[in-house]
């Protein structure tokens, strides 16, 4: 059987075993409508409320607080939506790094009449503090900044951008997608210092696709970005995907319990790796500041991601020349360009995103493979110039 | 093991053992993200082009018109508030027997300055004729009327009031989640007539929950929903749930290979268990229209149809008192409203939906019970009175 190497983790993860194991039962017998007034669906409800207990626990949240949706991309809709719809138009602020599922909804609701701030950051990634004071001074009625950047790994300092917006009365959000499992998330502590919505995903942790929360302070008023039945306390209807809740709250139950020890091991292999990219003349993007312990974004000078990439994949390693979500798009990295990186630098980029089966030896190889492309590359560059 | 009868094939259906062969490889070793650019990418993105094509041929649509969602809810959600945002305020006319995920989104349109226009039914559920034409005349921007009604089953003509409604220019969508896998659905067909939208679901032919789609002429402009990386077209972003999407893939083929014997055999049963039915003194709703093989909609004058449902539940038997999609509501249904049933007879309403595993024993068995739970209630309530 052909199995690369994965090194994709932050685009997906595999689905951890016991996970599936835990989502059979919910593919097999039990099959209920977790709305229906039968064994069926009480067997289903029962199964979607310990789920609900499950991703509060490893998000630091109240069970009442998780509201259960379809994906990261509907969590960051429906906040920013859902909140924009509760409010009369006014200024809303994103950072320049976030994910296309906070900038193109900040980009619908520009055209709905919302002024959009987008927060500039420095050469790491991170929101600039003198623009953001200035944001706060005009008043923003909501904020959405992510904790950490699915292409750099580059963390915000959520907690200080949160505090400092407190006077404002402004919601804020955080996109906390790559975080979860990664690093340990507290909403608890977050919502303390002014943070009132994080956005979580089931299959960056070793859970099933289709799942994911919104978890959201109650003071907060929401439109449902899906109308109907009522589910989710009228903030998201439809039939509950039981098994992949069930299988998000299970992924959500390990990440808890390994966060520590996944949090130490991914940041010993990530200094094997980068310590062999810089040896090979790498640049690391973001690497001035605290980032999460799974991922390296990085370019050689000269060399061009998308062909890197596959030649990468040829030789059996997945990785990834940027963010995963976008189709075939020749543009250099938006995360790059607001950083201020040179486009010709950028358009190098490559991404390897560690995550629970990397392992020191697939380093060993893969910085092994590396060095052999990157030779065989520029002696083809040198050959054609 | 506890295994009841299940009787609520409206709700949910049981996952076909065939269709979770399919998803295994896809919850196993195939996690990749359909986004990425790399082995593990590419077999997701060929799972989710061959489901595209099994939908397409069991919707009789062309692959490039279906756009996956997570669900009928979004499907529907999508289309009415996503063609919304594409025009200017106007009129939208929704039937009065609406699933809540078609009513519920017009009722926010209204808040956003459109007019929505609810089409009264008739005694059998069926759009009014008169009330119809009247509308026409006042020239609406959106029309949605379901195509089978989930509680009643009973079908409206969707193609005399799709052709009527032409020469409006109108966007016609309807709500096809009970009809694909019970009836041919042939969106070719309906498109000529004039229908420009169709949603589906898959947790209701045998397939997974979490996947669903939204058939679409491209004509329709929509403005998506969940708005981000620009999966499905730009309609419907955030990472393709590539195990749902096969398995609704795996559905729809065996619902198109199955759907001329299905029919039949599902009329059988209802058959013998209406004629039960009717000897016990039942009432069924919507009898005098064309209805769904499968789906009896039925009440006992005197007795109330929570009480029963809990009786045959204990004994049992799964069957719904009503739509399954909402929490605990007193109120007797909108639809049986609609219809003009008296709120007394209209809070006995039982559903019974059969399916893929219903069988002529069972529906012995359960008219059975269902006499004796009868003459249980009835002298419980002679002795109270």
């Amino acid at each position: 059987m052909f199995a690369p190497v994965y090194l994709d983790h932050n685009a997906t993860t595999p689905l951890h075993p016991e996970v599936l194991e835990a989502m059979l039962p919910y593919l097999r017998e039990q099959y209920g409508n977790a709305s229906s007034r039968h064994e069926y669906g009480r067997a289903a409800r029962r199964a979607v409320d310990e789920a609900r207990q499950q991703v509060a626990a490893a998000t630091g949240a109240h069970a009442t607080e998780v509201v259960f949706t379809s994906g990261g991309s509907e969590s960051n809709n429906l906040f920013l939506k859902g909140a924009a719809a509760s409010l009369r138009p006014g200024l809303l602020a994103v950072s320049a790094v976030e994910h296309p599922c906070i900038a193109r909804p900040a980009e619908q609701l520009a055209r709905q009449g919302w002024e959009v701030a987008t927060l500039a950051v420095d050469g790491e990634g991170r929101v600039e503090q003198g623009a953001y004071a200035e944001l706060l001074a005009r008043r923003p009625a909501l904020v959405s900044v992510m904790l950490a950047n699915n292409e750099t790994g580059v963390l915000q300092d959520v907690v200080a951008l949160a505090q400092a917006a407190r006077p404002t009365g402004a919601w804020f959000h955080s996109d906390a997608v790559q975080v979860l499992g990664k690093l340990e998330l507290d909403f608890r502590a977050l919502n303390g210092a002014g943070v009132h919505a994080l956005s979580v995903s089931s299959h960056k942790i070793g859970g099933p696709k289709g799942a994911a929360a919104l978890v959201l302070d109650k003071r907060v008023e929401l439109q449902p970005l899906i109308a109907g039945g009522g589910q989710e306390r009228n903030l998201r209807s439809g039939t509950e995907n039981v098994p992949a809740i069930v299988g998000f709250g299970a992924a959500c139950a390990l990440a808890a319990r390994n966060v520590k020890e996944n949090r130490r091991r991914l940041a010993d292999l990530r200094q094997q790796l980068e310590a062999g990219l810089h040896h090979q003349g790498a640049r690391i993007f973001g690497a001035g500041a605290e980032r999460l312990p799974n991922t390296s974004y990085f370019a050689f000078p000269g060399v061009d991601g998308e062909t890197l990439v596959g030649y990468l994949d040829r030789a059996g390693f997945a990785v990834a020349s940027g963010a995963a979500c976008s189709s075939a798009n020749p543009e250099p990295s938006r995360v790059l360009m607001a950083m201020g990186v040179a486009p010709e630098l950028a358009r190098g980029a490559v991404r390897v995103s560690l995550g629970a089966t990397s392992t020191a030896a697939q380093i060993e190889e893969f910085l092994g493979v590396l060095k052999g492309t990157l030779e065989r590359l520029t002696s083809l560059t040198a050959m054609a110039s």
